[in-house]
């Protein structure tokens, strides 16, 4: 009860927007704009699963839970327009020592700083003591009406693109599980390292550009890794796709099978017609050619992979977390 | 990913109303009405804190997770729009036995039966395997601009009012805690006591009445019993509330502390001001006035007990739980 209070008072200083009435009745209301739609995406985080107790500072998890909601907006284009967090914690995260705040201080710093960052107001929830921690976060956005990019509107011919860099992602990973379990703090020269997992960074602003220059066909965003999320784009529109390995963004330090397998990137993976003229930047953030749309062949891998050597075949190898 | 497929196949089954947009993309899209604004709520249940596996047959869970967020919307007055289901399950509950299928398929049946009763449809979430069960349950409903039933809008003078009865969910509670763990059926005999428990009836019907008449002057539902919701009420309205013990609807079978204390009855506690002439039932449903709306006074007890021997203070005693 005291952490509700806690959480109502820190989200009651942001700016409310879209949200007419926040935490502290029985629903949050929102009233959107006239021509719009809403967009809602819920995202569920489990300890063991999808962070680590003794791997993750509280702030990261945080962060990242609220990434992947506002990645999911992103995706489609959508402005956020208010966030939701029914949160299960041990009651020894809940406690703070006399050295340091309580772990839910922390996770809330993480998510509040990413939340004013990208202007969304925490506008519900839920709280439960659980022994096990579990965030599951839900993301309201909104885009105008019938212009949500979708994964199903990629055509044979169109070109395949992607935001930013792959694979960091997961390279920072395998860097975080090399640390000594429980080591209390991240040194600075780790930080940049760690930072693409420990604090993606979700592609709000390009996917609300791609919505206004009308220019892709379909985007989704990279959580579970590009062989399976690439798959996932195919599945939905009824296609195939190449991509050019010697074009791939890869992150530097990141290998190229992190980059075409390392999930959580949250780079927007879209296409375009040929015909489009995509800018080498939106928003400060490289937007890189890598493939192309081709037809659905029975019998035939969704995704090929070009090489120097050849073609073959790109099996899903997404991310399985820490399963 | 099987289980995915199966809530997808399961749920396009259904009407998707306002929802332009289900499961199967980054986001689902939904689309309001004109001078609509939106009401969403999230409720997470846990197992061994919200319902226990070896207590409560899945379909009651799945039936009551939903329950849990349709009574929120219930009380704000507003039609249920869409519903979104964030699942971790443990492996175990997600396989078939040669004798009866797995608890998550029946879980489904419980929630999906009552998704199609009240009209919601399932239009996305997120499913995880998880060491515990968990369920986060997200409710999106659309009111009428400006009219939904808000907590903060009782004042003195108003009179206090109740669905339904009270305590029969508490009843059904204690009659299920006898049972001998892991007892494979309910008997016959049982239902009709356990049903109030187990199968709570949301007041959707209800709560649109209220909004469509604009009697009521506040409203909350009764999650965590009388005692502790209306001392909510009086807290967002600035005000304090006095209970007549001789007009409660005590539940068949329900004592009066069960009727005052035990919490997931899911009926409506509203306000109206006492020129409102109120029906004796809403769609079936008996209305019963309880009490009125009192000045708040500072150093006295938000809600007062009217009894035969005079009055004294009702604290909070909610609903806690399993815990």
């Amino acid at each position: 009860m005291a952490i509700l209070e806690k959480i109502r008072s820190r989200a009651a200083r942001s700016a409310m927007g879209s949200v007419r009435l926040g935490i502290g009745d029985d629903c949050a209301l929102i009233g959107p704009k006239t021509g719009e739609e809403l967009a809602v995406t819920t995202d569920l985080s489990i300890a063991g699963r999808h962070f680590r107790l003794d791997w993750h500072p509280p702030e990261s998890v945080g962060h990242r839970a609220l990434a992947r909601g506002l990645s999911d907006l992103a995706a489609m284009g959508a402005r956020p327009v208010a966030a939701f967090l029914s949160l299960g914690l041990p009651r020894r995260l809940t406690v703070a020592s006399a050295r340091r705040p309580a772990w839910v201080e922390r996770f809330l710093d993480g998510l509040l700083a990413l939340a004013a960052a990208s202007k969304t107001p925490l506008a519900g929830g839920d709280l439960a003591e659980s022994p096990l921690a579990v965030a599951d976060i839900v993301l309201v956005g909104a885009v105008p009406r019938g212009r949500a990019l979708l994964r199903s509107g990629a055509r044979p011919g169109d070109l395949l693109y992607v935001t930013g860099a792959l694979g960091g992602a997961a390279a920072g990973l395998a860097e975080l599980a090399k640390r000594r379990p429980g080591s209390p703090r991240i040194p600075k020269k780790l930080e940049a390292v760690l930072a693409p997992h420990l604090y993606p960074q979700p592609r709000i602003a390009q996917g609300l550009w791609l919505v206004r220059h009308k220019l892709a066909s379909a985007a989704l965003d990279l959580s579970d890794g590009l062989s399976t999320d690439l798959a996932h784009l195919c599945a939905e529109s009824g296609v195939a796709a190449e991509v050019d390995s010697a074009l791939l963004p890869v992150h530097p330090g990141a290998t190229l099978a992190q980059a075409l397998n390392g999930g959580e990137d949250y780079e927007l993976l879209f296409t375009a017609p040929a015909t489009a003229h995509l800018p080498r930047s939106i928003a400060g953030v490289p937007i890189t050619r890598i493939g192309r749309i081709t037809p659905a062949r029975a019998g035939h891998p969704a995704v090929t992979l070009l090489g120097t050597r050849g073609s073959k075949p790109l099996a899903p190898h997404g991310w399985e977390h820490f399963s």
